[in-house]
């Protein structure tokens, strides 16, 4: 019953209201279930079972390159946040303190992580003493807490489950290399895997993360042209190895300070994925992270052999892929519409007549295209249509965000996008100047995004002050 | 220079001090660095790759038993702890509370959870409504809290990595089925892949989890004869249901409280297998979850198509196991020595003279015999030689199990057995009165491990009071 009544409710429409639209998605997929405790989810089975996939892929990703999953507490003492300067001031205003251990007042008071920069440099120290040691190539997949005052489900909670990466190079040069590194693996994987397409650049100096000397970050668009942040990737330089008092003995013997990254992804990936490609029936899902892949639905079940013919058809889809059967006494419109849902991308039907023919029906959930295939070859035509899938959704979403990239010169030209176009990317010039970065956002409402790889030269001048431009910056209004 | 020395230091050993010993090893062989948090610990990439070995297969256990993963927030509201009496009882006295969100005062402070039924509880009322919901059967992977005041690496933190499962289900007979087989996964897990002999059985009513009906256990024997409660099965009836006002509407249309249970094992299983096969040389890691199964070691690698074959041969292992080569300019007795301090189970050695004969030698960590095997049959040979490892620490630690199990019939005679023998679990029979196992503890320093389900009639006196008995127990010092 109570399932029956849940597809009644259709969801809000994607263009009458994006935001209802979102958490109405997340809530009938049964992605997530609200809590008590304030900005806080429950990551249901269905969720939960998306970043199971996107972990493993991007774990075999990291250890192909050579990292290592280790695992630091979550707690982290006031004092030892507070080594490196910068990084404290960035992070102290959204820490959730832990004053009391049982009925015991604590003698110094403990963050719950919200980033574990620090914690890794004070293990960094105690382990490493000579170039043999280096480099350390370290990663974990835990929780962080970050105190916001209005949170979504995935795209930013208080908790948040993410996969944090910290490094130690003997020089700069290989510091640098491996944040890029790790930007391409996040390229690869956001592209390949989650067929989102994301723009590579550099953050600016405002919007750095605390205390690194560079950020690397890639931007993807969103249905509505909001962007979003999908991984970012930080260059340190030695900073923290000197605030930590880090120091390896090269190999002339000198004691030296080693060079730091760090680079994270999080769950926010599956609020990603839900805004680049969902559409008014539901999510729809990347193949390579979604839980089922292929569902098979018998027609008329009731009828000699449906049954038994749909389980077969389902076991041979195991072998190939993640397929599962629906055998409930639902009718097939109602199944259909739930793992439309769902965002299944390849619905297997099979009745009675199509067992006569020796075919079955397939439908891809992106475009709802039938096809009649014979049941001889259904293990390979289900393998191509989830890469039809792939292919599709990746093109589709590369085509909204050309679409919703608008190229100005001057504020006034951005205002004129936005209100023609409604939101998007804007291309346009900087001088390099905090102050223009500002003012943009204050007369336009969109901010710099990033300071893209591959630049343009669409004027010498800046978009804000007129004065000789440095680089072309992607704007923004951002998740 | 820093690893040349560090081998130098031997560990202690077992019989003049195993609790500096077990330190000594956690250290040594890189599972575990000490952090400025105190009672946390950093688990390094080897301690961390043992725990994913772990996860691994006991997460494929879990979900051929039908189970889902699912993430709850890491926060239980002080409220929401206290609404079943006897947990929060239980819990409250070593929580650890959040007071504060950046600089604001929170208005109820936050628990960082030690378990979650209380979460899983809310979540339940929100999803179940029917019997068409049930069962829930869910687990998580996270990390607890507990604000102990003594700990040691790995067998009590305050921080411990564990999985928890927590099912929801129509009947109490149901419920109590799921509390069985669980103990049977853990059981079996234990016994197959950690080569861990264990004893199943009940916990006494003062002994059983806070909240829950019936606590059933596995409890094993470590080398020094203490006991170590390896994991945990709870049912807790319908209290929880009803202390949350979770019901579901019957087959009937009648609306019933349903029955529940839950499940933990711990990153304490390191710890066990730290004190259940470790010798003087170090860890001795059973093969299903060593990082490495086997590692090949070149003798004279400086001399001609020694380093090319030792690879071949490496490349060729890495097909059917865990391998690894270590081709560092350390010598061949140093390289012995660390990865037996590493508990490598299967160690391959070869050399000039070897390659010359179509040879090498394959040693086992747990007995150091070596064998000569033709390279022809070096996969089947090696495979075989992980089988033997397993089954030959499984045999000697169900030897020390046997050898230290006595049986008493009186609290003199459990004295006596302990005196003479050293620690180890006493089999004795109890009369059901909570003030006699009080006693027996205060008399002989043994405390009431379980009733396990293999009963045994031993005497029909209370090894305390002298009346009659009503159950055997075992009983032990425990970890």
């Amino acid at each position: 019953m109570a399932q029956q009544k849940k597809m009644v409710d259709a969801i809000t429409s994607m263009d009458e209201d994006f935001a209802k639209w979102y958490t109405d998605v997340c809530k009938k997929a049964e992605l997530i279930e609200y809590t008590s405790v304030k900005g806080c989810m429950v990551i249901r089975p269905y969720g939960y079972a998306i970043w199971e996939n996107i972990q493993r892929i991007l774990d075999g990703m990291f250890k192909e390159t050579g990292h290592e999953n280790v695992c630091m507490p979550m707690f982290i003492p006031e004092s030892l946040l507070q080594k490196e300067k910068d990084h404290v001031e960035g992070f102290a205003p959204e820490c959730a303190w832990v004053t009391y251990g049982g009925s015991e007042k604590l003698e110094e008071r403990l963050c719950v992580r919200p980033t574990s920069e620090t914690l890794f440099c004070e293990h960094f120290k105690n382990v490493v003493h000579s170039h043999r040691d280096l480099p350390k190539l370290y990663n974990q997949w835990v929780s962080v807490v970050r105190w916001e005052k209005t949170t979504r489900p995935f795209l930013r909670s208080r908790e948040f489950l993410w996969q944090e990466g910290h490094t130690l190079h003997a020089t700069a040069e290989e510091a640098i290399e491996e944040t890029e590194r790790m930007l391409n693996v996040y390229t690869e994987f956001c592209q390949k895997y989650l067929a989102i397409p994301v723009v590579q650049g550099q953050k600016t100096e405002s919007d750095k993360f605390a205390g690194a000397e560079r950020t690397y970050c890639i931007e993807a668009l969103m249905h509505d042209g909001k962007a979003l942040q999908a991984g970012t990737s930080h260059y340190f330089g030695d900073g923290f190895a000197r605030a930590f008092d880090i120091q390896f003995s090269n190999k002339d013997n000198q004691l030296t300070y080693p060079h730091q990254t760090s680079w994270g992804m999080t769950t926010r990936l599956i609020g990603a994925i839900i805004m680049t490609h969902g559409d008014d029936n539901g999510l729809v899902l990347p193949p390579a992270v979604a839980p089922i892949q292929a569902m098979v639905i018998p027609i008329a079940q009731h009828k000699e052999g449906v049954t038994e013919k749909s389980e077969e058809l389902c076991e041979r889809l195991k072998k190939v892929c993640r397929a599962k059967i629906d055998l409930s006494d639902n009718s097939p419109g109602w199944k259909f519409a739930e793992y439309e849902m769902k965002g299944v991308p390849v619905r297997v039907e099979i009745g009675p007549k199509d067992i006569e023919k020796n075919q079955c029906v397939v439908v891809t959930r992106h475009n709802r295209e039938k096809t009649f295939v014979s049941l001889d070859d259904i293990e390979s035509v289900v393998l191509e249509k989830l890469e039809e899938v792939r292919d599709g959704i990746y093109q589709k979403a590369l085509e909204n965000r050309e679409n919703r990239t608008y190229i100005a010169r001057s504020t006034d030209e951005i205002a004129k996008a936005l209100e023609e176009n409604g939101d998007g990317f804007i291309k346009a010039m900087w001088c390099g100047d905090e102050e223009c970065e500002d003012k943009v956002k204050e007369i336009t409402g969109v901010g710099s995004r990033c300071i893209p790889f591959e630049q343009e030269s669409l004027d010498d001048k800046c978009v804000c002050c007129g004065k000789p431009a440095k680089t072309m910056l992607y704007w923004g209004k951002a998740y």
